[in-house]
C-alpha cells in the first residue's frame, strides 16, 4: 500500500451524509493543516478562499511573500506521507475536519483542529459526552467522587472524556471503561503521557478511543495541554470539575467550556482544602455544583447555568459554510472569484500589513477593533492578516483575537 | 428587694428612645407569656386587644371557655414572681418585646419571643450579628472553617451567634471570645447543655450574652432545638452553616433564616462527605458559598441570594403595631374599642369554632384559607382563632399556619 494513501475516516455511522473527499485532497489537507503558520483559522479561510487544500498549498508562498516572508515553504508532501505511515503503524484513522466520522460536538466550537487522529473505535465520538477532568494530587475522596460520577454517567449512556493525567482523569477513565471512554492527549497518539499509563491507554483503545490533534509522534510539551484542555471541553457536553485549584489547567478546561457554549460544573470542596479552590470559585461564579450524576444530567437538561459574556460580534473569517451540513461543493472555487488571478495583495496591501503591526501590542486584542482602526474593506483586512499570519508576523488565538507573534528565538 | 420587681432591662444603648414598661406590667407581661396555651401569636394579639397585660390575663379564662376549655387559669403571679427570682439568682436581665433592650433583629421576625433572659452584658445584642451554625461531629477541617471563619468575622466589628452545641458552635465561640459572641441556649439561661460547656459559657458571659426565650431553669430537650434555631437565625443577619447534613438542625436554622428574610450561607464540602450534604444542598438552592470572611461580608451587601416562596399574605393577627417603633402607648385600649364589655364570643362563635376544626387535619394549613372556607368575618374569625388556641384545641406554628393541637397525652 503507498503511504500516500490516506487511511479512510469512518462514517458508516447513521446520520452520515457528507460526500468523502478523494485521497489526494485528504492528504493536500493534512498538508495544508501541517504547513508552517496555518492555524486553525488559517486553514479554514484558505479552504473557503481557494476551494480545496491542492490549490492553497499552491498559493501559500506567494501569500506569505505578501506578509513579508520569501521563503515560505508548505509542508512537503513526503512529511504528510510520513504522518500517514506512523498512523498507520499505530492503528489510528485521521479524521479531517468537515468529514462525517468528524465528532458532531467538536466541529461547532470556534475553530475546530483540521486533523484529528484517533485510536480505537471511532463511533464513540458521536455519542453524548460529559468531560470528567481534576487535580493530578487528588485526594481519596476525590478519587472517590471521580469513580463514582463517572461509573453512573457511563451507566446512563453517556461516554466519559478526560485527559489520561493521574488522579481524577485516570480515575473517570477507568472508572467508564466498560461503558465507554475518550482520553484527549497532549501530543500523538502514539504517545502516551504520562508512561505509567500505558495499560489504560490500551485498554481505553479496546471500547473507547485515544484522540489527538497532534502530529503523529510528537511529544507532549506543556505548551500543549491547553490545546488538549480545548478539546476535551469540545468534544463534551459539559465538563465536571474535581478537586481544582484556583490555578489549574482543569480550570481552563472549564473556561474552554465556557468559551464553547458547554455547561461547566463543579464538585465542591472544604474551604480550607487548597485542591478544591478553583471549584468553588466556579460555582460561586455560577457553575453546577455537582453532588452525584443526576445533578449532571439535571445541568446538562436545563438552560446553561453559567456563560460568559458575548465576546464582540466577528465579522472576519466568517466560518458559516464550515458549521453543520459541511459539504464539499461548498468550496468550488466559483464561489470565490477567479483564483488563477490571485497572486497575493498589492503594495496598497503592504501598507495595510504595516498599518496592522502598528495597531497591535503584547496583549491579544479583538480582529474587530483593529479592522474598524484600519478602516479597510473587510476582503482586504482579511487577506492582510492571513498574509501576516502565514508570515509569522501574528497570532490568531480562538475568540477572534490578533496578537503580534513572538519574534523568532 | 420584693422578687416581684422585676429586674430593669438594659436601655442605655444609643437610640433607645421607648418609654419603659411599668414594674407591675412588666410581672403582668411575664404572667400572660407564661400562661398555658398562649403562644407568641396569641400574646401578641391579647395585648393589642386589651392593651395591658393585666386586662388581658383578667379575660383569659372566659376567652378559654368560649374555646371549650371551662377550668383555665394563667400563670399565677407567684409562678411569674418566682421566675424572676431565679433570674436574679442566676445574674440575668429579662428583656421583654418592645423593650429598647430588645435586638432589633429578633423583634423584627414573625412571632418575636414575648420575653428573653439574657446573661452578660446585653448591649451586645444590639451590634450587627452573624451566626455561624454546624455540625457536632465535624471534623478537624470543618473546625478550622468555623475557628478562621468566626475570628475574621469578629475582627471585623460583627458578633458571633451560635447555640453552644459541641463541635462547629463551640469552635465559633471559642474564636469569638475576644471580640464578642452571643450562645442560645435551648433551656434556661441558667440550665448550660452540654455539661462539658460551663466554662466556655462562662467565658461567653463575661464579654458576650448567654440568651434563652425558656423559663429560667427549664432543662433542654430536643423539642427545644427547634425554637433556640429560630432565635439563632432571628439574631443575626445571616447564618453560615459549616458541615452541616442533610437533615441536621444546622438546616433548619438556615431554613429559619430563610423564613426571616435573613441571609443563609454555607460552606462547602466533599460530595462523598455525608457531613456536607446540607450545605451543598443549599447551595444548590441558590445559598452564597462561603470560603472566607470576605464571601460573607460580599453575602450580606448584596441582593439577597436565596429567598423562600413568599407565604400567603396574612391579613390575620396582624402585628404591624409590633413592628419596628413600637411603643407601649400604641396599647391604649381606647383603639381597640370597649374592652370592658368583652366576655368571649357568643354562640355564633362556637358554631364558628367547630366549623375551624372540622375544616383542620393533621397537617398545618393556612390561617388565611381557612378564614375564606369559613366565611365569618376577619374580628370573627380571629376570635375564635384566639379562643381555640387558649382552649388548647389547635396549634399556631409561624408562617401563618394552623393546625389541630395534638389531644392531650
Amino acid at each position: 500500500m503507498s503511504v500516500a494513501e490516506p487511511i479512510a475516516p469512518p462514517d458508516t455511522q447513521p446520520g452520515a451524509h457528507l460526500a468523502p473527499l478523494s485521497s489526494s485532497e485528504r492528504l493536500a489537507r493534512l498538508r495544508l493543516a501541517r504547513s508552517v503558520n496555518v492555524g486553525p483559522r488559517t486553514y479554514a479561510y484558505l479552504l473557503r478562499r481557494f476551494g480545496t487544500a491542492e490549490r492553497a498549498l499552491e498559493a501559500l508562498p506567494s501569500l506569505a511573500d505578501a506578509g513579508g516572508k520569501s521563503d515560505y515553504v508548505p509542508c512537503p508532501l513526503a512529511g504528510a506521507e510520513a504522518e500517514i505511515e506512523a498512523g498507520q503503524a499505530a492503528g489510528a484513522v485521521m479524521i479531517l475536519f468537515g468529514e462525517a466520522g468528524y465528532p458532531p460536538l467538536l466541529a461547532e466550537i470556534d475553530l475546530p483542529p483540521p486533523v484529528l487522529w484517533v485510536v480505537g473505535p471511532a463511533e464513540i465520538l458521536r455519542r453524548p459526552a460529559v468531560a470528567i477532568v481534576g487535580a493530578r494530587n487528588a485526594s481519596a475522596l476525590g478519587l472517590r467522587t471521580a469513580r463514582n460520577l463517572s461509573r453512573a454517567i457511563g451507566e446512563a449512556g453517556q461516554v466519559i472524556v478526560s485527559g489520561l493525567a493521574r488522579g481524577v482523569d485516570a480515575a473517570a477513565h477507568e472508572a467508564a471503561l466498560a461503558t465507554g471512554t475518550v482520553a484527549v492527549m497532549a501530543g500523538g497518539v502514539d504517545r502516551i503521557y504520562p508512561p505509567e499509563h500505558g495499560r489504560l491507554a490500551a485498554s481505553i483503545g479496546e471500547t473507547g478511543a485515544l484522540i489527538s490533534e497532534c502530529p503523529m509522534g510528537m511529544e507532549p510539551t506543556s505548551r500543549h495541554f491547553p490545546r488538549r484542555n480545548r478539546l476535551i471541553s469540545g468534544l463534551a457536553r459539559g465538563v465536571v470539575l474535581i478537586e481544582a485549584a484556583t490555578r489549574s489547567g482543569s480550570l481552563i478546561t472549564a473556561r474552554f467550556a465556557l468559551d464553547q457554549g458547554r455547561e461547566a460544573m463543579a464538585c465542591p470542596g472544604a474551604p480550607e482544602d487548597p485542591r478544591t479552590g478553583g471549584c468553588n470559585q466556579l460555582i460561586r461564579d455560577g457553575a453546577a455544583l455537582i453532588r452525584n450524576a443526576e445533578d449532571v444530567f439535571e445541568a446538562l437538561s436545563g438552560p446553561r447555568t453559567l456563560a460568559l459574556a458575548e465576546p464582540g460580534r466577528e465579522f472576519l473569517f466568517d466560518d458559516d459554510s464550515f458549521g453543520g451540513d459541511y459539504d464539499v461543493a461548498d468550496y468550488d472555487a466559483g464561489d470565490f472569484g477567479a483564483i488563477d488571478d490571485f497572486h497575493g495583495s498589492d503594495h496598497a496591501g503592504a501598507a495595510l500589513a504595516d498599518q496592522i503591526l502598528r495597531l497591535l501590542g503584547p496583549q491579544p486584542v479583538e480582529l474587530d477593533e483593529i479592522a474598524r482602526q484600519c478602516g479597510a474593506s473587510p476582503a482586504e483586512f482579511s487577506l492582510a492578516v492571513l498574509e501576516l499570519d502565514l508570515a509569522g508576523r501574528i497570532d490568531l488565538p480562538a475568540g477572534g483575537l490578533i496578537v503580534k507573534a513572538d519574534p523568532p528565538a
